[in-house]
C-alpha cells in the first residue's frame, strides 16, 4: 500500500551492499515503520544485472542515470562506488532535482565532499554518508551530533578491515606479508588488485572524511599523507610483540596550535591502548575532545549487513525529518587550517636495521643519531652470528620527520647496514 | 544579545555536572551557535547556593520549582538528581508547560521513564537523557538512531566507574575489596555511603534504560536482577587472571525467544573481549544486533565535563529541530516481553570454595555437581597443606540458575567446605 507520506527510496547498485540494503528494508519493514514514523518504501532500483528475486513493487532501471533523472523518489541511495563516473553523476542529478542522497561512497566524499555539501545546501536537502566510514560504527553521527559540544583535537582509527585482517593473521601465524595477502585474496578478504586497501588509500579516504567532520573543515584528500603495510615484515611484528606493541594501520588526524595534519601509516600501538585489541576485520575509531575526553567506537567496518545498517540509519534519520548540514555546520562556516608540514611533524618511532655483525656497528648508528640530535629509548639485537647479518631494532624518542629522514640517510649509508629501513611510527596514546 | 530564535535554557542544579554544563555553554558558545544554527542561551538557573561567578545574563532562582513554573525557557535541564522529589516535580512541571527537558537523571528515568515519555508525547515535546547513561559515550543516540535498522538482541556494559575503579585497583595492587573501597572513598572516587554504586543499583538503573531503548519496551527497573561487588575477593581476581579472565561488574540485558532478561552482576570477562581491557573509571557498552553485528562504545562514564558533553549534545539536537519519541517509537508501540524467570536463566560460572584439604573432598564436590547434571570445565586447586583450608576453584559449563543454586546448597552442606560460595557468572562473548 503506497501512501503520499511514505519515504520513497531509489537504490542504485545491487551488489553486496545494495543487496544488504534490500534485505534489511524487507526484513525490518515493520520496525522501520515504527521508528521512522512512516513507511520507508523502495520505489526503484538500478543495476547492470537484475537481482533474483527482484523486489516486486520497485521499478527496475538498467541505467542508473535514467533512474536518477526520471524516477519519482525522495532519496537516492548510491551504492555503485568509485570517486567519479556514474556515482558522482547520479548523486549530482538527485541533488539538483532537490532530492536527498544517502551514500556509502568514501572515495566520492573524499574527492568531492565540499562540492556536494554546497549543492545539497543550495537545494536544501540532505546528504547522508554514515556508511562511508567504518561500516556499522556510528562515527559520522557521533562526530556531528554526539560530540557537538566539543572541540575535537584528534581522531584516529583502524579503518580498513583487509589490512587489519592481514596484520592480525601475520601475528597469529608468524607468516610474512606476501603469503598472508595471497591467502586473503584466495578467501575473498582482499581484492585481486589489493592496492587500494594495502597501500592505505582506502584508509586515507575515510580519514579525510573524519577529519572534515571532526575539525569542521573542508574535506581535503590531497593533504593526507599515505603509507601502506607492504613493508611490514613478520620480524617487525615479532619485535613489536616483544616490546609490548601491536602493529596496526592507523589513520590519524590531529589539530594543534600549528594547524592540522592527517596521516595514514602502520603504527606501533601500545598494548594498553584499546586499539591494540581490535583484531581481524574489525574497525575502531578513537576521538579525543576537550569535554568528552577520549572515546572509542568499534565494530564491523564492512560487509553487506553492517554497511546496510549504516545506510538505513541515514534513511530513518531522513524519514524522521532530520536535516543537518553535511559536515555539521553550513559550508561557509567550515574553517581551513594551515597544514602542518610533514618535515615538522613529530613522532617517536621504531626502526629495524639489517646489519653485519661486526664490532663498532652500534657505535656508528648511535653517532648518526646523535648528529641529528635524536635520542634512543631502546636498542634490541636479536642474536650474534659474526660476519652474518642480524636484525637490530631501535626505538627512538620523539623527533621531527626531517631529522629522522636525515638520520636514516646517514644510517643507510653505513657499509655495515644492508637495506634502507622503513620506520614505523609510535603514536602517543 | 537576545533573539527570539535563541534556544532558551534553564538549568536546575549547579553541582558538579551543572557547573560543567555552564562552563561548556560559555567556553563553546561560538561553535555551538554554528552547529545548532542558533544561539543556545542560558536564561535561568537554580541552586541552593549561588555559584561564583554566576553567569551574568541568567536569572537566579533559589527554588527550582519556582524556576520550572515561572521562568521563560524552551528547555529545562534537570541536574538535581534523585528518582523522585524535586527532580521529578520540575521535569513534570516543564513537560506540562509544553517545554522540552534534558536530564542526566538515571534514577528518575529508570523509575518514571514510561510516565515521562507519555507526558512528553502528549505535550509534543522532547525529553533528552543521553547524559543519564555512560557519560560522554553516545549510547542513547546509538541505540535510538545509529542502530535504527536493527533488532538488538543483547546490550551489556561496564556502566559504573566506581566499581570498575575498585576492581581495576584490586587487580593492580592485589589488595582486598574493603581496603580499596576505603581508599576510593578517601580519594573521592566513591561516596561516603557507597551502596548505590557497589551494590549495583546505579548499574541497574542504567541497564533498565538501555534495555528499554534496545528492545523498544517500557523501562522496568523492577525486573532487573541486581548483585554487587562486595563479595569479590583479591583471591577471585587472582584466579581470574590465571584463567584468562578479568572480573567486571556488568549490566547485561538480553532478548531471546523466551523473552527478556536483565541482570547486574560481577562477571568473568574473557581477555579476548574488548570489555576486559576497559579499566579504571572508564565505561563501555557492547551491543549485538542482527545487521550491525557487535559494536562497542567506550569512554568516560562520569565527571563534570564528559556529562556536560552529553547534556549539551541533547541541547544541540533540540536546537537543530530534532524531535524523536523518548524511546525511539511512540509509547503505544512499545512492546512488553515475558521476563525470563531467573531460575531458567542459563550461564556458565566460576565458583571458589574454601575446603579442608582432605582426601575425597573433590569427589564429594564432583558428585554434588553430577547430581544436578552440571558438568565441570576446569578445577584448580591452589596448594596442598594437609588439614588446613585451601581454595578450590571450579569452572562450570552452562547450566540453569535453579540447578546451580541446588548444587551450591549441596556443596555448602559438605563438612569439608567452609563457607557458602558466591558464583561469578561467565558471559558468552
Amino acid at each position: 500500500m503506497s501512501n503520499s507520506n511514505d519515504l520513497k527510496v531509489a537504490v542504485a547498485g545491487l551488489g553486496t551492499v545494495g543487496g544488504g540494503v534490500l534485505d534489511l528494508l524487507d526484513a525490518q519493514a515493520d520496525v522501520l515503520r515504527q521508528r521512522a514514523g512512516r513507511t520507508v518504501r523502495l520505489v526503484a532500483c538500478s543495476a547492470l544485472v537484475k537481482r533474483d528475486p527482484m523486489p516486486k513493487e520497485a521499478a527496475f532501471y538498467p541505467d542508473a542515470r535514467a533512474m536518477a533523472r526520471d524516477a519519482d523518489y525522495d532519496v537516492l541511495v548510491e551504492l555503485i562506488g568509485g570517486g567519479d563516473g556514474i556515482a558522482l553523476d547520479i548523486v549530482t542529478t538527485a541533488l539538483e532535482r532537490g532530492r536527498s542522497v544517502v551514500t556509502a561512497n568514501k572515495a566520492m566524499i573524499a574527492h568531492h565532499g565540499l562540492k556536494l555539501a554546497n549543492l545539497a545546501q543550495e537545494k536544501d536537502v540532505s546528504l547522508g554518508f554514515e556508511a562511508s566510514v567504518a561500516g556499522a560504527i556510528p562515527i559520522i553521527k557521533t562526530l556531528r551530533e554526539g560530540l557537538a559540544g566539543n572541540h575535537v583535537s584528534r581522531v584516529m582509527g583502524i579503518l580498513n578491515g583487509t589490512c587489519n585482517y592481514i596484520l592480525t593473521t601475520m601475528r597469529a601465524s608468524g607468516r610474512d606479508f606476501a603469503d598472508v595477502l595471497a591467502e586473503a585474496q584466495a578467501l575473498g578478504y582482499a581484492e585481486a588488485d589489493p592496492t587500494f586497501d594495502i597501500d592505505g588509500i582506502d584508509t586515507a579516504h575515510k580519514l579525510s572524511i573524519l577529519a572534515g567532520l571532526a575539525f569542521s573543515m573542508p574535506v581535503d584528500i590531497a593533504s593526507v599523507g599515505c603509507e601502506g603495510i607492504r613493508h611490514v615484515s613478520a620480524l617487525d611484528i615479532q619485535f613489536a610483540d616483544e616490546l609490548g606493541y601491536r602493529i596496526k594501520l592507523l589513520g590519524v588526524a590531529e589539530r594543534g596550535p600549528d594547524g592540522v595534519r592527517a596521516n595514514v601509516y602502520p603504527t606501533m600501538v601500545p598494548l594498553a591502548s584499546p586499539l591494540a585489541h581490535v583484531d581481524g576485520v574489525m574497525n575502531a575509531v578513537v576521538t579525543e575532545s576537550d569535554f568528552a575526553g577520549r572515546t572509542i567506537l568499534g565494530g564491523r567496518g564492512a560487509g553487506a549487513r553492517p554497511t546496510a545498517s549504516a545506510v538505513v540509519s541515514d534513511l530513518v534519520d531522513l524519514a524522521r525529518g532530520a536535516h543537518l548540514p553535511m559536515f555539521g555546520v553550513p559550508v561557509d562556516q567550515l574553517q581551513t587550517y594551515p597544514q602542518v608540514p610533514s618535515a615538522l611533524r613529530r613522532t617517536a618511532c621504531y626502526i629495524r636495521l639489517t646489519v653485519t655483525d661486526e664490532p663498532g656497528v652500534l657505535a656508528d648508528i648511535a653517532s648518526a643519531l646523535r648528529d641529528e640530535k635524536i635520542s634512543m629509548e631502546q636498542v634490541l639485537q636479536r642474536s650474534r652470528s659474526p660476519s652474518e647479518t642480524v636484525p637490530v631494532v631501535l626505538i627512538l624518542h620523539e623527533t621531527d620527520e626531517a631529522s629522522l629522514a636525515r638520520a636514516i640517510d646517514r644510517i643507510s649509508a653505513l657499509p655495515t647496514v644492508a637495506d634502507r629501513p622503513h620506520p614505523i611510527r609510535i603514536e602517543a596514546m
